[in-house]
């Protein structure tokens, strides 16, 4: 018996998707608490949500969470229900790589059944809304008590679609030498720009970086807190989930730098002297 | 009694009108669920509102619904609320046209109260929030075991603004022969776009459909989820409401057809051979 | 022992923050009830976030408030609790000038707290998310009982940050003699343009004002609601707050006027003649 339903979608706010998923739960399992975790992934982006939710998986309370980013909806993918941390957690959602990230951070999956029982499903003329006809329905049966093992079958761990986690590679470049492929993972509202590296591996760099991203060379100091850095300056920034962001101080990075999530940028050993150098380096290419 | 208060509304999320509204019925009935169904229907556009809450209706817990799409607030526009399903619902807001589709999707408009007792309004200096003033404390009053008759006296349910569905028509074209001038009803976050016909009105057209939409021809295939649609392609799918929409896989009808709510779409016997048949049809005028 | 957390960030709703924050408050104090005030306050906007905090204080039930606004997170600008009514409202968040205004409208700031006893706090890797790291977890402390004197040492409350209220100034025109200049405070999400001057202040007027804003002159009529404006003219309206407004019919002043919060709008007694009067002193100036 769960008494949490966490959500996280690409529906967004402007239609009703999000609020008839929730009436669903409300109604079937009234004693079931809902928090939002987000629902402004971007349309489509399977990558962006499993990423969103690998990052917050664990600050969610036990229960049930569910995820839905999902494309797919109505083709031959499969619905399913991961259990996890004992059963003091469940991910329900498509299986398109969306869970496996979040479900690796609490813990492993541990069993996962598919949503094939339509018994617990609600029906619905179209196939094309999964959360409200299947994922909700399914989380309030959860909720009131019943049983992981009505939801369908058990199926192969191994089976579920794994989460792309992308790594950052060394790289040598004729100019900077060797320095570090990274990749924009997140833009988060205020622009900054999550890489995938944590600061122990930039920390060899020095104090200093140097950036360079497509054509655009830039230097950034490493910072603890973004009113650390100057005004106008890039900064890397050790972010809340222990990664490094490029960041500016009230303002945008990405907008700066005009980066989007899954940019590539690379980092060297920085000269420590900044936006000139930076410029004639350029000219040198 | 009702422990339960939906919203939908035109508010947005940028300000704080629907955190005060929350605010106030928290505040009055402590013991109320609330559920946003939305706050994103377009500002002032009562029958973006009217067909967002007739679909979410079926969905929504017994209790109270206050919808709020209110251009005419504070003017002699009446303040209403519609009691449906014997009592075990009620739908309050602005006598406009926004509440009479879902009253009569929940049932029909059993009876009807004006709510002109001030008693129960909260004192503001201006008359531009009755979310806040007006259907917020009402509410509450419904929450908290108040009668409905309380609420201001009884006016005739056939007095109530009834909102406007739009039919399809018969339509016959030069070119095409005899057709159905559809209308978009809704376009969501995605761009798919809803027509005001159903799956069966459509089956008669074949698997393949022609639509007309001002000087651009199209044809579009019955498909049944997103995915089936080939890249590029324009869908038919039968929506999660059960009404045709058209679609395209992993983007934005919307944009590729330029399609708004409101606009006309005509839709006639397909032939079959797509996109360059469209074209030659289009030259041949 | 509080049971009741309200929220007002500049977190917005595309990111997990909000949601992650309330994970947190939810995991901590199952039986806290959140309400969102808003989490659309601009990035970094400390004033727009005091006001939009002011505007909605006196509809918040008792409780806490957590407010961020907080671009100098991480920084050695202070986290503080700002204790009111008799202890039965508590505000948290940055001492940035968020909180003082509200603080004031709810009574006064009766004892202050600075948020430094890291025991409360949830370890981190790093120092930007305030919200979930320290202002979360206090708040789920106080919600389940525990004392505000474990959150930190008691500050002299005089040396809280003050909110900037700005207020309106007399001023001579060469043109339209003596006026009062105006600030917009706040754009809302219909495009109505309120600004910092009370209906009372602006009666003196009558019926018609003229606005000076740039080069640009205009009349607007005192209205009650927006309906009463004449289609396309500008109307003066008291909004629910008490303010004076300006104001389109169903469409937005701040588009027309060209006005953004912050800017100057100058009010002066009007010539009840309208746009071709308001064009003929242009041109006379």
């Amino acid at each position: 018996m769960h008494s949490h339903v966490s959500l996280l979608t690409d529906y967004g706010l402007h239609d009703e998707f999000v609020g008839v998923m929730k009436c669903v739960i409300t109604d079937l399992a009234p004693h079931a608490r809902i928090t939002d975790i987000t629902h402004g992934i971007p349309a489509f982006d399977v990558r962006a949500g499993s990423l969103a939710l690998a990052r917050a998986i664990q600050y969610v309370p036990p229960g049930i969470v569910i995820a839905v980013v999902d494309p797919g909806v109505g083709s031959n993918r499969r619905a399913i229900a991961i259990e996890v941390a004992g059963g003091r957690g469940v991910l329900i959602g498509p299986d398109n790589g969306l869970l496996a990230s979040a479900a690796a951070m609490a813990g492993g999956a541990e069993r996962v059944f598919e949503l094939s029982n339509t018994d617990l499903h609600i029906d619905a003329p179209g196939t094309t809304f999964a959360g409200r006809d299947i994922f909700a329905p399914v989380a309030a049966h959860l909720c009131n008590g019943g049983a992981i093992e009505d939801v369908g079958p058990e199926i192969d761990s191994a089976t579920v679609m794994p989460g792309l986690v992308p790594i950052p590679t060394v790289e040598k470049h004729g100019v900077y030498g060797e320095g570090l492929r990274c990749e924009v993972t997140w833009v988060d509202g205020y622009g900054n720009c999550q890489l995938n590296v944590g600061p122990d591996e930039i920390a060899q760099f020095g104090n200093t970086v140097r950036l360079v991203m497509g054509d655009d060379v830039r230097s950034a100091r490493i910072a603890s807190h973004f009113a650390e850095i100057d005004g106008g300056a890039i900064g890397a920034v050790v972010d809340s989930y222990g990664m490094v962001a490029l960041a500016v101080d009230r303002g945008s990075a990405a907008e700066t730098l005009r980066l989007s999530a899954g940019d590539a940028v690379l980092v060297f050993i920085g000269s420590g002297d900044g936006q000139t150098s930076a410029v004639s380096i350029r000219s040198a290419k």
